[in-house]
């Protein structure tokens, strides 16, 4: 990291997009300072730094707020490049494109089905939630297999920017899976190449020092139902 | 452009998305193939070229498909950089982030309140859409003097990123001001640098050439409603 630089991570220890920004700076070996919102009494200091959303994660990079995890994800990797821990994004202009297209795939039809389950009025609505979400993961079990061309991580050898997007939403479905009793994401026998990423991205130490407790995200869950 | 070089884009001369990336192949004074898409009846090419979405702007760059029309944006700047047009991106990643968040609030509030209005299924809810769009509108006035510094454009003094991002939706938003008879976007009193920007972009050449004809967009709007 550059001389005097100073990161501070505004978030909340339950979300998704906030353990994002988190595992990007992790494997990007960076030192930040974070510092935990009440989102029910959200401080002066985050209303103004993200005053159209008003929403975590923000970045504060020597005083300069970014908002929005992708965008906070990308802005790592450009101004710190290689010369802290792996570039997330790839070198190649297409193989970056096909990053940020399984990024958007992710937040836009793996997100809305894991909402539609979990959030669901009415059981039809959670049954099409599931059925969506096993989609989904159908679908990204080929996106392994291209992006990673064989390789462990969608970023190939070390991780990428699509590993940092879907490792954030790890510790949410494997809380969809314990509070239904089920085996529904990352399930060997329908997609073998996703089960064994969660294995090895499971593992990293980088990865499992940002990781929220489960007995944590189970009791935040009860009060938020 | 590079020697050899085919590019192709599939589109649908209705999408406001497949307009984006029109602008910025303009923009980019690149040379390129454009295939007109029947929705009704998608080609095989559109089907294998985009199996995830089935959808339009499909850039096609030597055989190699891009899809989702941020995306498509970003890639022909980072393949063609300055040496074709201008770099719609900024060179300061700060100044990237900030393009990126505002292309993405575009994205997100404006054109979620743009569908509430047009597509919304009672008069509350078209009110609403209303009322959501000149919030947005608003919003986007401060994102106008945040991006452009005093300059012309949100690029600076030329055309950038969120220009191009923006300035697909203007013949839609002039659609709906023409069918609803009030002046309900870019107008100058509420939102003067937004009117100004508007007069600016839709008077330069590389946008003129690919914007659709309005005659036509008001049958389109008749025959869909």
């Amino acid at each position: 990291m550059a001389g005097g630089d100073e990161l501070r991570l505004l978030g909340f220890w339950g979300s998704p997009f906030v353990l994002r920004a988190r595992l990007a700076l992790s494997f990007k070996g960076l030192s930040y300072e974070y510092v935990e919102e009440d989102l029910t009494n959200k401080s002066e200091l985050l209303l103004r730094s993200n005053p159209v959303h008003n929403k975590v994660p923000v970045l504060i990079h020597n005083g300069k707020p970014i908002c929005e995890t992708q965008i906070i994800v990308q802005y790592l990797d450009e101004v710190y490049g290689a010369s802290n821990g792996p570039s997330l994004l790839p070198v190649d202009p297409y193989d970056r494109a096909m990053a940020r297209f399984w990024a958007a795939y992710i937040d836009d039809k793996l997100l809305s089905s894991l909402m539609m389950m979990s959030r669901g009025k009415t059981e039809e609505e959670k049954a099409e939630g599931r059925k969506q979400s096993s989609a989904s993961m159908e679908t990204l079990e080929r996106a392994v297999k291209e992006c990673s061309k064989g390789k462990p991580f969608f970023g190939g050898d070390g991780v990428g920017y699509v590993d940092v997007v879907l490792g954030g939403f790890i510790p949410w479905v494997n809380l969809i899976d314990r509070l239904t009793g089920s085996r529904q994401f990352f399930d060997a026998g329908k997609t073998p190449l996703l089960a064994a990423w969660l294995e090895r991205f499971g593992s990293l130490h980088a990865a499992k020092v940002v990781m929220p407790d489960m007995e944590r995200l189970v009791e935040l869950s009860e009060m938020s139902s």
